[in-house]
């Protein structure tokens, strides 16, 4: 089994774990440490999270818990992870560091008193880490698109071909045709590089944010870390209360996966919740922040144009993206063509600046089965082509992101249509639900539409909590809703037949059929849950190299038959398939006349 | 909306909930009560759950909870279920009361002990309802499969074709023709008849059973009603330890829905677990034992044959099927064909004097993805294809058990095959686990399978819990089982485009965009969890009428601003469809100067 080509979530206790040298339990080899496979530079090494079995051998998985799981790394979230990226996004030399824009009271929120302190820079926002922020010089495309477009392998390229477990000529190739993204601002140096396309694993995405009703920095920042080290690929901070900017900044300094963000939110803040007090040049400035403080990637909902409002007209549930209403409320109070569709050529400019993802919001995306596929969503789906066109005229990377509630037998022309009408750019879908009847139960109506709709070339699934429609996720939400996830995204790898996705299951068979129980632990998606659970009725020590569990009980389960039968007739596999088809020709030589004609 | 076209699950509440006159709460009318739809004959009434909303409509759901849910109805578990079906079985005439095999203490796992008291009847075991057991005249065929091809619409079939909102002819041809079964033996009045096959509601099963490691009689009665309660429209009981007798008897007379069972299991039991001592006699007494006392179907492993077991060597994970490995031990023992296969007509006589419908069981299933689709599978199938024929021809009714743990790409090849070699007799999976990596959420692994299988023609799911592989599932597990298994099921009602599935998911979502709080949770498949989860960050009462809720906040609630854009704009769906689309004909016919052309 090579050290590259399966994946997993990051951490496996709950307790921080101690890698490295693998922990002795019960005088068993047991657990995991972090590993590191090395590139062409020594600045170059790709993290894996390296499962010990108890029969010697050793499992690498896919890691995006970032350096929290190295204890030679020391991590403090008030200095922010090292800057991974740093030199060779100076090597470059495309790009150069400037005074940025003030960092104002009311970025985060903060309107109705006199400024404190008056304008700061980021120091004052995180001084872990002084830094001013960097863009491309003269306002270059500094994209990683730009790059594989000029036929340049880059070391963040190089990065992720050895986490997928391909060549980098593939990555360069993939992001060189809009088929995949590689979101990575030049201003979030610390993320560990990370590709999003069809041809690479399915990735997940996990929503983080506080509202104006709940939620704090440290809880949101906590978040982060948690779902990451449960897998989660990218993180999104969809924070709409107090403090968004310092949020944001604190997120993005201890984040070693890329962070999106839909900037409309921001700004809606900006003018008081006000939609219709919205313009341009107040989004265009909170493009700016964002993309100086690092966003690595921005959902931004250029294709709810002003003729397509009255579509959702009919609708059972209306405009149910944030975004979205957002936009349509603002295009019906104008009686204007969206600020975003028009504009979106000088925002192409400024994305390609900073190397920010476009991720291409469906405002008008479904909200319950009724309206699926209906002619709203697929019109703004045909204008979200025409932005990806224009997009990477202008260089820069780009993502669509799709519905939403959909019904199972309409899930299939969701990704068909999109891929042919947006030229086969990354599709990065929310579920979809396949039904509206079981609110606190969204993860597993959406897990079945994402497995299925990633399947069939869904590059990135935005993960759905089970607190979906009813409130604020909490830290279990979170990781519940990343699990769903990566359990959809890794069936849909295994159907895609993903190159060395089945050896991470064949090896939990394996440990399953051999009853190597803290095996099975190590190597499942939560190994603390699946232990916790085994546990529960079989607690004892010896109950971990039983050859049952309480499931079945000793006399009926039937693995351990099944292994009887091998060894009373066998012994190893060989003998025992030996043994047995030599009495399966004895059967067919003697006419069968004692067993009956196999099937007919 | 009618009330027989959607179905959810029983009961709304943990605690009993007062039915009848709906409940006033905070000055609104909320809640539910059991409601009856009469047929053709006044003991003939089917149950629905009668949601009522607070818009003064109400809303027809799928009721598998029984008497239980019903307050007119007194319940004692220790007297049982009213025997509902007792009047039509005698009026038949075709069958006839029996003194019935003698109940022995072996059959309750006693057997190293002098007997205590001797033989016993089953009046002994059960004395709440003292009663003879009951089969056909003369081993004459009294099955549901034999009326249907006479062309004779029983009572049992009038009562399904009301839930299924169906004609009774077309309930009646489904089961002539053997692509549907409606499980009833003669010995189980108190069901309340219901019918598996692709043309119906997608059917979901839970298993419960003690294991020689843990639980009780009293355990497993409960988690009879509480699964049925969650929605389970079968259940099957699969205890393996002490006392199975007793608690089979406990478990059939206070259930509402068709009860299955493994004989092999008891047979097993009476062997003292060695399976090489298994006998066609003990497996056909314990067959009739268990018919006596009213089981529904029983998964009996025929297809489990001598020249199949060495294709099982080279699997991964051999043969994880307690059946089927024990009648590969017992085959492989003797050298000699399965006594199920030899004696399957014999028994195909017994089955068709009680009723009891075979589900034939998949003994080579796959246990693991690395086996999913193999030789050792679709040969077993294709001898299932055989014995369907040759049940059809002793008017047995029939039904396939499947797999397992199959990758997506996979699923569809075995529904396919399934019904073309089994002559579309219905399908009964498990699952299948789309994964083998995420031990304690196989519930989530198997759902996405299951919801794909079903939508493509299987009739029913047998449910997985969160402990599969590791444990005895518990009270909370089960239901988790059960609820991840209905939104599987109605997700592939809606996908199969049953009639009337999709008004359940209508009437939900018109419900989330009025905000209309408590029926959304009322129309929930699982109330209690909704609305907690929603209480848990906003709990105040006014809460519940907020045009908002903690996910979002009030400013960015995109259903209250699509709601403010109508009311805005227009002020009734209607108004402000014609409204805007007045602006859009304005916009096209100023030439559309200021807004782009729509799409391309």
């Amino acid at each position: 089994m090579t050290n590259k080509d399966v994946r997993t979530p990051a951490s496996s206790q709950d307790e921080s774990p101690v890698p490295g040298e693998p922990s002795t339990e019960a005088g068993k080899s047991v657990g995991w440490h972090k590993g590191y496979v090395e590139g062409s530079r020594p600045d170059l090494r790709v993290p894996v999270r390296q499962v010990h079995l108890t029969n010697g051998q050793s499992v690498s998985l896919y890691d995006t818990s970032g350096p929290y799981t190295d204890p030679l790394v020391g991590t403090d979230v008030r200095r922010g992870l090292p800057p991974l990226r740093e030199n060779w996004i100076i090597a470059r030399g495309d790009t150069a560091e400037y005074a940025g824009r003030p960092v104002r009271p009311e970025d985060d929120g903060i309107k109705h008193t006199a400024p404190r302190g008056g304008l700061r820079n980021l120091d004052a926002v995180f001084p872990g880490r002084p830094r001013q922020p960097r863009r491309g010089r003269d306002g270059e495309a500094v994209t990683q698109l730009a790059y594989a477009r000029r036929g340049e392998v880059t070391p963040e390229m190089e990065y992720v071909a050895i986490r997928e477990n391909v060549s980098p000529e593939v990555v360069r190739e993939e992001i060189a045709a809009g088929r995949a993204v590689l979101p990575a601002n030049v201003n979030h140096p610390e993320i560990e590089p990370m590709i999003i396309g069809k041809r690479f694993l399915v990735k997940v995405n996990a929503n983080i944010g506080n509202s104006a009703v709940t939620s704090s920095i440290e809880e949101e920042v906590e978040k982060m870390t948690w779902a990451t080290r449960w897998g989660a690929d990218t993180v999104m901070d969809l924070s709409t209360g107090r403090n968004i900017h310092t949020t944001r900044e604190w997120v993005l300094r201890n984040s070693p996966v890329p962070i999106g963000t839909v900037p409309l939110y921001q700004a809606l803040e900006k003018v008081d919740g006000r939609a219709e007090e919205l313009t341009w040049e107040i989004y265009k400035d909170t493009v700016i922040e964002q993309a100086e403080q690092g966003v690595d990637y921005m959902t931004v909902h250029a294709g709810v144009r002003l003729p397509y409002v009255p579509l959702t007209a009919n609708r059972k549930t209306g405009i149910v993206s944030r975004g979205g209403s957002i936009m349509a409320a603002w295009c019906l109070a104008h009686h204007k063509e969206s600020f975003l569709y028009e504009n979106f050529e000088e925002l192409c400019e400024i994305l390609a600046a900073y190397d920010v993802t476009y991720s291409l919001g469906d405002g008008l995306r479904p909200g319950s089965i009724a309206d699926a596929n209906d002619e709203a969503q697929f019109a703004e789906l045909r204008t979200l082509g025409e932005l990806n066109r224009i997009a990477r005229r202008f260089d820069v990377q780009t993502m669509i992101e799709g519905p939403g509630h959909v019904p199972m037998h309409k899930i299939k022309e969701n990704i068909d249509l999109q891929q042919e009408i947006c030229d086969e750019a990354p599709f990065y879908t929310l579920g979809p639900l396949t039904t509206d009847v079981a609110p606190a139960y969204d993860h597993i109506t959406s897990g079945i539409g994402a497995a299925m709709i990633a399947w069939w070339g869904t590059a990135m699934l935005c993960y759905v909590t089970p607190k979906e429609h009813l409130g604020l996720p909490n830290r279990d939400d979170v990781k519940t809703g990343v699990i769903t996830y990566k359990i959809a995204a890794h069936a849909a790898d295994l159907a895609k037949g993903h190159p060395g996705a089945q050896e991470w299951d064949d090896a939990l068979s394996d440990a399953r059929f051999e009853f190597r129980w803290e095996d099975q632990f190590n190597l499942a998606l939560d190994p603390d849950t699946a232990r916790a659970f085994h546990d529960e009725t079989l607690p004892a020590e010896p109950a971990k190299t039983a050859h049952f569990c309480s499931m079945c009980g000793p006399k009926f389960c039937s693995m351990k038959i099944s292994q009887d039968i091998r060894r009373e007739h066998g012994g190893s596999r060989g003998e025992i398939e030996e043994g047995m088809a030599q009495k399966s020709k004895e059967f067919a030589a003697s006419g069968n006349r004692v067993y009956l004609p196999i099937a007919d």
